[in-house]
């Protein structure tokens, strides 16, 4: 045992002085959070992280999330040990092109980072995501977050912890590094462990704590973390810049490099440069499951009204039988998203969330770095209660296919607070994103398959009312495109999902007046189809887009930027959309209310023909 | 007692029966879910909710915040009870145009709701806010939650109950309305009361749990709160649709109205219909604070370089001299946004709300409701995690002044989680909002001392750098307006914050080349100044838009959209913004990495010029 403490604490120190080391030479990060983390991820990268450097995606490795994403140059410092980096690599922190950036990152030349970090308290659900994902696979494995105290007072961490505890995922630990102070100064709690503790045996958790840079303590609690038959919480007392006298305990120095002088002090009372390397644990014998066979049934099809979000539904239960690697997700909505058609008949390719968005989200970022094809439903203006989760997604390349049902003042009687009015310019703000909003069932059933294939963060946005079927199984809906759906040489009219029906609306009594609309179906928003788009602005001169969404940043916005560009299209854009906040009343009311129905659709035309 | 345990049971039912009759006359809404809270209602606004009703926005009024908003035939119920509104405004429910909404949402008929719900979790945060109001006035008010179990699963409901353990809200007590089922079937924790006092022990409330149907129980629990030196958690066993055999505590009824026959039923199994009509309990005698005198100071100026975000909070600083009713949040960033600023030279006009985003923006719409001007300041990026309660508060037509600093790829090393890069999108599709971008010190002073005065969500973007002063102390910076900055005829160059400092680095260098370039400051992202841009755009034919912000959603679609419409302005638009996700690098690096610096837009000149 002592050649092993000694092993440990010699690994600590070099874990703290490359964290000095890669800080000092960057000019900026966070050493003194990485010198209180150090002894804790010395022993669990030493004997505790089972891992393949082989084979760094295999679902048989343990699983590290940094959720404290600012100590990056400790885990930096750890790839280094375990040879994953070199120590040139490592010595690149922050700088411009590198894989070791300033907080953790996913990039291909970082294959051991599977989750972006840095938005701090979203560690947790990650992590339960990828225990859930090795209980889908029977791996052995075991997932570790480490997060900070400062972090703790986020509610997404408690919110993972209620799920994480609901689903019993004994594989998924959690470290509190305990280390008294914030960016700003001391944290809520300070020195308080049993807070933590307390809290976490409250909601289910087996939890202890222990002082965190006892290597010997730290051990142990890996141990015992790894022998419990519920999630463990370990609050690891710790001190900020430990083991550097000129920091240690010290307010005002979060983020903030040493000068080389302080650099070259401090490594000395770590006891100078080393050069340790470890072999990490191996991962348990594993063998994945069988794949099953897809059932090779037709997928669904339709000739009469459905709603898109029925047919979202339904086109993911048939998907569980094509897929073994499906999951779907629910947020306590399952019979207004219809994921419910999911939990029916595959209920093993089916979690509940409850009304939990932010764990929803994360967790489904953890199932997808684990190679799941996991898609998340709730309505579309609850998907914001998850929109930083969506954005550290996306740095993270997560491949996430979310669905927003209720779209729109079309929802009626609820009223604003269930509406998404600001989810297409949400999510066309994510970067390579993809947003898809159906018009029938026919467009949906095919959007939710080119989505299962889509990487990146796809999002298909779904109506509450019945729509009636405008095209027939066989067409094709990629990803990019559109449906001219009615010629015409007059104007154009663009919508999408329930305004695509009032455009039709509008055309039929234009052509009454002999004014002849063409109509597009963007069923794909973004990436938005502008060459067909271009074509029929410079054909009919008069493009009216109408959207049941805000006007800032959604269709309009996007057709707009189609459009424009230096060999611009000059043709007159009018654009409909909400303006004024909507109150209660029925979908008819409230279109017409908001100017985005048949006869607001005509009357625009006519006005800008006049 | 005996009769006021009939009074209080005869209430209850009528609550009940209320909440039947309006759903039903509807054909859609909550009933059941009102029902299990009729009876914890009931003694509430018999007994406990200390109002004036002559005075419905007197800081000395107790305060009802549902957070359940799915249940706001109760709350209506109510209303009705206590001579608000009267019985045939609450048959209004859910109809187009009537203040009766689906969910509670303040509108000027309806001044007893505060705050808008419907969204869950987001009350406890609401009423923090609420309570720490009271606090700031020493009003001997008090604040009554009302939560579901359904939405006790939102971390944000955690996040907002340590929060309040942390400031010792004595004055805030929440009733969970534990009534097992939730929208698709039975909830979590179904009947485990336990599990939440356990909860709400281990964050530092005081707990306790009932039969949520026995009203002297109701009564006892509401004394023993009002008694206590902490906030406090009443769990209240319940049973959905209550007091209706043909529905109570069955699945499948939760959001659907009774149809007309079951009403009767339903009605007759309660005791008939009644009109009993109640006085709530008067307000304690309250005198308002003295009004404290401006300091009259002058506000800061600047001629030296300074960073905009260092700049506000400078500003706020100062404003807290001059405004009494001046209250500004910091998410633990504060040495970051500058918000310390404040703490340092007005530290009661400063609540620090640590990393805990969701609350901040909750208990400042809860303090906006109460009166105060609040400020909230965190990174942009981390607005994105509060993004749902900023729509809410938006329905709640809530005052919020929003702070998000660290805009862009300009923060450089920290990396992409760091960087604000979908706020602009997300702000500016949030109704009614001003989004201000400043780019340098004077303009920065200006702005905040606006948003100060601006009703609505009101955002300003800060930038990490400090970049030169551009404007002379006097100048003017209306809301809707911008600056042009210099005078050109072959192009226009629109920027805003730091990229209007790249646009004037490179009008320069196209002045070299004989290219005379017009200079926007687009300080008014929304509402954008229309006018002085069409103008522009027909003037030179060409402009280059440049944001440090993804191309979707931001300053470049603002543009497009002044510039379109039916009597839209033939010009080229070029749009300049991030388009691939950022790693780290220095600022520099990255802006001519993403495209968005004086080269590019130098570059993009000739290239629309050739």
């Amino acid at each position: 045992m002592d050649d092993r403490i000694e092993r440990w604490n010699e690994l600590a120190a070099q874990l703290g002085i490359d964290s000095i080391r890669s800080t000092t030479e960057a000019g900026s990060g966070h050493p003194t959070s990485s010198l209180s983390a150090a002894h804790l991820v010395a022993v669990l990268f030493a004997d505790h992280l089972r891992t393949d450097l082989d084979d760094p995606k295999s679902p048989a490795n343990d699983r590290f999330v940094l959720s404290k994403g600012h100590a990056a140059p400790v885990l930096y410092a750890a790839l280094k040990a375990v040879g994953a980096i070199d120590d040139a690599t490592m010595l690149t922190l922050r700088r411009f092109g590198s894989p070791i950036q300033g907080h953790p990152a996913p990039t291909p030349e970082l294959p051991w980072v599977e989750a972006a970090t840095g938005s701090l308290g979203q560690g947790p659900a990650i992590g339960l995501g990828m225990a859930l994902a090795m209980r889908i696979d029977e791996s052995p494995a075991r997932v570790w977050v480490m997060l900070g105290d400062s972090e703790a007072a986020e509610g997404s961490v408690w919110e993972a912890f209620e799920a994480a505890a609901y689903h019993g995922v004994a594989n998924l630990a959690c470290v509190l590094d305990l280390n008294r102070l914030g960016q700003r100064g001391p944290t809520m709690h300070e020195r308080d462990a049993g807070a933590f503790v307390a809290r976490a045996n409250a909601y289910g958790w087996h939890a202890l704590s222990i002082d965190g840079h006892d290597v010997a303590a730290i051990d142990g609690a890996y141990r015992e973390a790894a022998e419990q038959d519920r999630p463990t919480l370990i609050v690891a007392n710790t001190v900020k810049g430990h083991g550097v006298s000129e920091v240690a305990d010290k307010g005002g120095w979060h983020g903030k490099a040493l000068p080389a002088d302080m650099a070259e002090r401090a490594i000395a009372e770590l006891g100078g440069v080393r050069s340790i390397t470890i072999t990490p644990p191996k991962p348990e014998p594993w063998m994945p499951p069988a794949p099953v066979a897809p059932a090779g049934a037709a997928a669904p099809t339709y000739t009469e009204a459905i709603a898109t979000r029925k047919a979202f539904g339904e086109t993911l239960a048939w998907l569980a039988g094509e897929r073994s690697d499906l999951v779907v997700l629910d947020g306590e909505v399952g019979n207004s998203t219809h994921t419910e058609d999911v939990e029916k008949v595959a209920p093993a390719h089916f979690i509940q969330m409850y009304i939990a968005e932010q764990a929803m989200i994360g967790a489904q970022t953890g199932l997808a770095a684990l190679g799941k094809t996991v898609f998340s439903a709730t309505f579309g203006a609850f998907l914001a209660r998850a929109y930083d989760q969506i954005r550290m997604a996306s740095i993270g390349r997560a491949d996430l296919r979310l669905c927003g049902s209720h779209a729109g003042v079309s929802i009626g009687e609820d009223g604003p607070s269930q509406m998404a009015l600001e989810d297409l310019a949400a999510l066309r703000a994510i970067n390579g994103s993809t947003v898809l909003y159906p018009a029938d069932g026919t467009s949906t059933v095919h959007l939710v398959r080119e989505m299962a294939d889509q990487p990146g963060i796809s999002y298909l946005r779904t109506t509450r009312e019945a729509t009636p079927v405008l095209y027939g199984e066989d067409e094709a809906f990629p990803i990019g495109g559109s449906k001219t759906v009615r010629e015409g040489s007059d104007a154009t009219l663009v919508g999408a999902g329930i305004t695509l029906h009032e455009s039709l609306k509008a055309a039929d009594r234009l052509a009454e007046d002999g004014i002849s609309a063409r109509v597009i179906d963007c069923y794909s928003v973004k990436p938005i189809d502008a060459a067909t788009l271009r074509v029929a602005a410079s054909d009919t001169g008069l493009v009216v887009v109408v959207e049941d969404h805000r006007v800032e940043g959604g269709l309009g916005d996007a057709v707009r930027d189609a459009l424009a560009g230096p060999d611009g299209v000059a043709a007159r854009i009018v654009s409909l959309g909400v303006t004024e906040m909507p109150g209660s009343g029925s979908p008819e009311e409230l279109r017409a209310w908001a100017g985005i129905d048949a006869d607001a659709i005509v009357a625009a035309v006519r006005a800008a023909r006049d």
